[in-house]
């Protein structure tokens, strides 16, 4: 992929809007401000929609699976076919993302980006399969570059064909924490012993073994540097997918809920290529697994949630989801001071006044 | 009110069912633990409801409101007729906590426990007045014994009569922070200063003065020491309200949904006299009011969220409400390991064996 076939993703900034955006917030029947980060989030909504009465419709809940070479090398406490069972299980209705996708009406769709197994086609499944699984990372690039692109593009793809104005990212991919953390390691410039964690529940000594492994992975790549390169080396095939659909919904002014560790990593590359694409991300909570709170610090990123969640799949997406629709409703039905006829402060009235 | 009226609040240690709460949660198709928060939080609702597979019923929003004479004094940015002001916006439906209750569906009952102001009849709001505002409490009681219990008793009556299971506390009342500093600096020993905040919006030199005030009013009554005597002396009627609502609610076994600085402050009094209230609260959230870390950490709290929220009303508990129905949700429905047909972990086979 030529940076010239990514799509450009402009600038959002508007003065106008941002003020009209604080006013409208301001002259709510509540203390300035007390709203907190909920009136930040009413505000990026607005900005990213392109209006201050934004209103989500028919959020899309895109979960992208796919498997690692790497996995071979025991960077993972569950075996990889639990990345194809749980895609099953994504569509039978049983995981924790279908749970939270029901409960709050978002669509479900499920791509197989590269996933070791051959799936029955079905409503809500989506076959993009580049490959049966990445390469070896330790032994050669995860990917072709052609591969990379494929996958980029079908992202691109995907959420073009999707309806509404939101999209939130999930995941699935038995060693993927491996992949993010190494995407990390390299564009950040971090060491990778700091953005290595536990991923699905490694013990101790485990992790060191993993930590181990992506620096030598991380050798066996010095030249893999610019993002997609980077992409390419370290993997994986959902990743590489969501970094398209985080291009394609960022182009469109969709809003991006961009879920843990591994969704962030894809927002980590497709913000290098655009870099205003992280201004239509809400982020929906720091995750359990080291290295995310580096993420979103480099990221400059203010989550919504911090529950120690890291289970992927999108489920903190999912779970931070009515806070979104909350921002809107806040921002839309609320009264002012002066339609409820309640009285401002006595001890602010400057500010009270601007509003 | 003597401690023999208030209901009694029995422990809900119970071995077994925690045991097959934990069971169910870990055979659920997720790595150990990967819920984080919303995994202890769905054992907490477990053992309210006295089930391994909870389900939330009816929930009601409670909003407290009452008028104090403290504020009489310069406490608050805003002036009194605020209270009664915003009880209007409650009841037509512009307030954040309407709009959040009705997003959520959340029944919505306004309280009037001594709001100085007339309020027409009509559906939704519950005329509870003990008297018009509490009494200054820097020149003596804010209440008397009688009105303390009384409104008590009216907490107690309310919650008697509304159907549901979990109860969602909100307040309203200017000049409510200050009775809430003086009830934690006073039942939990802390220095006035490190639990005194800007409230809905005092300026630095304001906050100096208010907590001068604060500090004369405790100096003022030295006696009042134990939980229903410092009640009494600080206030406020929706507070007292609020401390029959909660022990109602405990002694029902009904989950508890705790605001912020103010409701935890009723929840403060009523864990005095009978500490197994506790065990069935929920706190919603970590507010920007100074001092309700300080308060959250004396009553030994997890929040859900921490948004810098310091509105008020229920706000805070609605916000946090879907995470309740999500916890429910996920221990409900989620498929095991053995019904999706997941294979384990590899690397930590003794935990799932376990499971």
């Amino acid at each position: 992929m030529t940076l010239s076939s990514v799509p450009a993703v402009d600038d959002l900034h508007d003065d106008a809007l941002a003020t009209a955006l604080q006013r409208a917030m301001d002259s709510k029947t509540k203390p300035l401000g007390s709203l907190g980060q909920i009136e930040r989030l009413a505000q990026r909504l607005g900005a990213i929609l392109g209006t201050p009465s934004p209103r989500l419709l028919q959020p899309q809940m895109l979960v992208c699976a796919g498997d690692h070479g790497l996995a071979a090398r025991g960077v993972s406490a569950y075996p990889s076919d639990v990345t194809w069972q749980m895609v099953e299980n994504f569509l039978a209705g049983g995981a924790a993302v279908s749970v939270l996708a029901r409960q709050h009406g978002l669509a479900l769709t499920v791509v197989d980006c590269g996933v070791r197994h051959p799936f029955a086609p079905r409503p809500g499944l989506l076959v993009r399969k580049v490959a049966e699984g990445t390469a070896d990372a330790l032994a050669q690039a995860a990917m072709s570059a052609e591969q990379c692109d494929t996958a980029i593009a079908n992202g691109m793809a995907i959420v073009k064909d999707l309806p509404g104005n939101a999209l939130l990212l999930g995941e699935m991919g038995i060693g993927n924490t491996s992949a993010a953390s190494l995407l990390l390691a390299r564009l950040a410039g971090l060491a990778v012993a700091d953005v290595t964690g536990a991923g699905t529940g490694l013990d101790a000594e485990a992790v060191q073994r993993k930590v181990a492994v992506l620096q030598a992975v991380l050798q066996r790549h010095p030249d893999a540097v610019a993002p997609l390169s980077a992409l390419a080396a370290f993997g994986g095939f959902e990743i590489a997918t969501l970094v398209g659909a985080v291009l394609q919904a960022a182009a469109e002014r969709r809003v991006i809920v961009v879920d843990g560790f591994i969704a962030s990593s894809a927002v980590l590359v497709a913000a290098r290529l655009r870099p205003h694409v992280l201004q239509r991300c809400v982020f929906a909570h720091r995750s359990g697994e080291r290295g995310h709170a580096l993420m979103l610090a480099h990221l400059r990123a203010e989550p919504l949630l911090d529950l120690g969640l890291r289970l992927g799949e999108g489920s903190g997406a999912a779970l931070a989801w009515p806070l979104l629709v909350s921002a809107c409703a806040l921002l839309g039905e609320m009264a002012s001071f002066d339609s409820a006829g309640v009285s401002g402060a006595t001890t602010d009235v400057g500010a009270r006044e601007k509003a």
